[in-house]
């Protein structure tokens, strides 16, 4: 018998559902605010527990010692994919796909702040002054690389366009036709499609060829006039590199929900170098937004229905 | 034989469209970057001036004594609609039209930074505090009614339902349909309206009827967790009791392109209140964005061809 731990905050009828996905298993529903509070589990449920719904930090994981399944409420699950993290043989499956809006909203919002100038009306409005900062951007027109051409990408995408962008190309691992999209390229184009774009849109997940993917000299491709938004992995971009380029004029801005090391330190150069807004990993809070909390927990019973069933899970990462 | 002065920034080739238009027209281009300056200006040509391209505060449009036609590059016009501004019997044009993409997309922009608290986020950014600030919001299943149902409030519409709002309310003057609204609504329905939107945008013209519209009685029948966003004439909010029901914690968010009195004072209020984002009256610089300049000269030469083939201009105000 599966005793299942759901740490999703559910609606007032939620737990049926999972009840009856999978009558015959325990069902856990502790669902926490914090990410990983822990304090309320009988401390017999640390070994009796065999899939997790949910996320705790990976040290604690690690006293969850007969997990089969962890079902993550995180896109990106590269933390549990370190050795030693999840039990031997046990499968991970992540919430890729459920902040597809949010996250694409996020960067939009950042997008067109940098564009209008918000931060520096911002900082204006706390000084109490009244003063015309001059001509705006847009996305009319406009060509847009977006690095990560899955869910997240694939609704930037759609906003993009929707906001008049001209020409929306797509960088993921392996070339591929992705609806909504006019071209999606390799990595190793990277080089030659950054002149081109006047937004570069991070949504990337960690990997090894995704570390460091924009460094100095890949920064200094980007048009001196362009936008750089990251909502993937920090590691994604040199953020030392990143703040001193801004700070000599380069790009016309950065918006990063992610950043590199993260937090982001309060002696880093990033903070106050100019153009740049920073948000504190925030674009993809799993409890963030409704929107987001309905597709993850349409998610966690389609695969608690397939995990019944023995059919193959979504979003297998191992 | 009349002399035009063109005030609008032209291309290099953009006066020729101009001279072929009105190849007997004596045009004098002076392109001007700040807001009326006329420093440039023959002395004699403000009486030999007869028909205007641009520009010019009130106080200084009287030093042209024998205008027959001005076409604003603004949308509204209610300053020269003042008595002894304009000479008797002139025509004025305005350049409503012209905007509606770049005040539209300041208003989402706003909006999306609002959603997303990126004015906190920038407030925190300065003191290099990395802190999340929990849960956002989103368009989507929203509620939009949109004050105001012309070039702008279009725009705004299909920007907002891009955004997933799921209904579109408009209001302006006079029922009628419009193209991209659900339905639109006379002045009179604003208070049966306003507890059903989740966002009030307005991007009304200052006129007898808009004149503190929205105020407190009004804003109190807002939904609490509403936002209200103004890019139209500042006199259309109360601007003091929107301050205080702010600082009381109703509604979600404000933001205001324009104030009343504008600019707004140093001590007033609004620029302190909790949750509140201003610009100063910059949404639809007539120069802040190419798209906007391109919109505005393609109705300059449309008007001068109708002028002198003496058909009825377009957006004539008087």
């Amino acid at each position: 018998m599966e005793t299942i731990l759901h740490l999703l905050p559910l609606p007032a009828d939620g737990q049926d559902a999972f009840r009856a996905a999978a009558p015959e298993a325990r069902h856990i529903f502790l669902p926490t605010d914090d990410r990983g509070g822990l304090r309320d589990l009988a401390p017999e449920l640390f070994q009796q527990t065999t899939i997790l719904f949910g996320f705790v930090p990976p040290d604690r994981l690690r006293r969850f010692s007969h997990l089969k399944w962890v079902q993550s409420w995180n896109a990106g699950v590269d933390s549990y994919l370190a050795p030693g993290v999840l039990p031997e043989g046990a499968m991970l499956t992540s919430a890729a796909g459920a902040y597809g809006p949010a996250v694409s909203e996020h960067m939009l919002a950042i997008l067109l702040a940098l564009y209008k100038h918000l931060p520096a009306y911002r900082d204006q409005q706390s000084s109490h002054i009244w003063a015309d900062r001059g001509p705006v951007s847009t996305l009319h027109g406009k060509t847009v690389l977006i690095g990560g051409a899955g869910d997240i990408g694939r609704h930037f995408a759609l906003l993009a366009r929707a906001l008049g962008a001209s020409r929306i190309l797509g960088l993921c691992r392996s070339a591929r036709d992705v609806q909504g999209l006019d071209q999606v390229y390799a990595l190793d184009a990277l080089d030659m499609l950054l002149p081109k774009a006047d937004v570069v849109a991070l949504a990337l997940p960690h990997a090894p060829e995704t570390v460091r993917l924009l460094d100095r000299r890949r920064l200094m491709r980007m048009k001196p006039r362009a936008v750089l938004l990251n909502a993937g992995r920090g590691s994604a971009v040199d953020c030392a590199a990143l703040a001193e380029l801004l700070s000599a004029g380069h790009l016309l801005g950065a918006g990063l929900d992610v950043t590199d090391p993260e937090p982001l330190p309060p002696d880093h150069p990033l903070w106050d170098a100019p153009n740049v807004l920073i948000t504190p990993h925030t674009a993809g809070g799993y409890n963030h937004m409704q929107l987001t909390l309905d597709r993850i927990r349409a998610l966690f019973l389609d695969n608690l229905k397939r995990y019944v069933a023995g059919e193959p899970l979504r979003n297998r990462m191992r």
